[in-house]
């Protein structure tokens, strides 16, 4: 889970942070994070795409991942799905953002690659994941260094998987069958 | 719940099943409904005002309501609310259909007024129940003799719940509970 | 979906409808079905294992099957789940009907294979979905030949999905990504 | 929302951090949360009662409340739940905790009062609720006086929420509306 922190990130967050205590912060309490699954939905609402970044990872490798981010102290979590999702995919891509407050899935990194399956070196995070249909055009922004729209039946298969860490890929195919779409 | 059918309902579905046909089997089975609470969102999605409808309803009375539709056979959910959407909203709503083809809600209709709270006394209809964020400009169609938008606060009120039947002021509420609305 | 009607569901059923006027009204109006995915839950109330069945299908194959069956004229959701577990699992199974009446899928059955991906020969069916913990001890009744426990990463695994009909197996991985145990 | 940390919690948590560091925190990163609304269900899973606490609450009231607590650092969310459900309500209570772990709402706590209408003055919490059902039988513990099962349509009325601060009245209304027992 989650990109490397970078400069625009640190611009941001320091208002509240500095990135000394985040470090000592994230040995000590679970973090609060945002995740979309940005989706391309055809006129009937079905999903027809699911949209990946390709960036540098917490983990060090470079693996397809979807949007994710920190909520920050005073932040509404609209607030910070709205500012990741620009981050990540750049200020045309005009999200829809849900009705709902409820996310279709909680996923928990643990430091520990084994206790819940979803793995993040550096934190304890609990993570609210939401479905966020795109209707604008998408540029990789910040880390990323790619942004491609893939069909669902790829977007739940193995090759994509094996390209993403982190277990990201297990909230893709959640995202899938919460749409009705998993293979 | 349910508008009295009329004309143009009779020559769309009259393809499959007479008026005739229909009132017989309204005693012998239960029938697949939709309904939709349509709503506005600000940029953050949250919802701020809840569409109803004023039409003659099936229990003679002049009520406030949502939109609500039988299912035909052999066609989609999605496609039965948009046919719905489109024939109670006109055709500039543009209806955005939700990515998940799970209902907030599930409300079972019944002559009986009593048994579960929501009543049609023509028949025991089950009722899938979604939010439906409307982008465009609504025209009441059909049956409807007007259309206006309602604030959530008001929506969920005890003035607007007087003026609906059958139990839909408690599908409005579920809907506002939903999306994080509700009073 | 769906097994074989046989004389005990005739007995039940047959003071609403006779199996004549049930095969007439297969031909025209969407019907309602409920299917329920039992599971055994460990202690902190996570899915460690899905019951299915061995049956003979209406599509002529000797299938697994989750728990499946139509809802009677004036009969509850709540109610047909609880007839349909009982009649499928035995009277000793004890299962735990959810808190919320809403389906965490709707699956829907068509007589062509292709439109949606579920599949019933015999009629249109629109299938809302429940995942049911269980108690106690289950001894398939009825039309079901054998009943077996399987964990989660099996029940959600190639060999499993090869052995069930009519999208029965999609049911199956949709409801272990609603409980987050979908490998 | 929250009752003032008491010597049990100081001793459960001193393992991970001290109360000076806790203060810290809070002013700097958004906190998780779990909060549980116990509930009595009937034969058919219907909800027919809703389970209340009274206690001190951080906001100096005594009032009524719902199970709510701080889920720790590398503790799991169903951990949480279950610690917290054991300290309130006492070990012969027996939640069953539900298979998804998909939270019914998010409660966005703030120590604005106006910002989201959750109101926690020591914090921003981030707060995943749960309806839970109780097999057995509830003590107060910790620093709850009372515990009491309340009847659906009085646990949604006016005079329990009068009762309750923070907008833990607000949570009981979506978590009954979620079960289809609002009034």
């Amino acid at each position: 889970m989650g990109e490397i922190d970078n400069d625009i990130d640190v611009d941001i967050e320091s208002q509240w942070l500095s990135d000394d205590d985040l470090e000592t912060l994230r040995g000590k309490i679970p973090i609060v994070y945002v995740e979309a699954v940005p989706v391309r939905l055809d006129e009937l609402g079905r999903v027809t795409h699911v949209g990946l970044l390709r960036r540098a990872m917490a983990d060090g490798t470079i693996s397809l991942a979807i949007v994710s981010g920190r909520v920050l102290w005073g932040e509404s979590l609209r607030e910070a799905l709205m500012r990741n999702l620009d981050k990540d995919l750049g200020p045309a891509a005009f999200p829809r953002l849900p009705a709902s407050p409820t996310p279709f899935t909680v996923a928990e990194y643990m430091p520990d690659p084994i206790q819940t399956g979803f793995h993040d070196p550096r934190q304890h995070a609990v993570s609210l994941a939401y479905v966020v249909p795109i209707q604008g055009h998408c540029e990789p922004a910040r880390s990323a260094l790619e942004f491609s729209w893939v069909e669902t039946h790829e977007a739940g298969g193995l090759a994509v998987s094996a390209e993403m860490t982190g277990g990201q890929d297990r909230i893709v195919r959640r995202a899938l069958a919460h749409v009705g779409r998993l293979p």
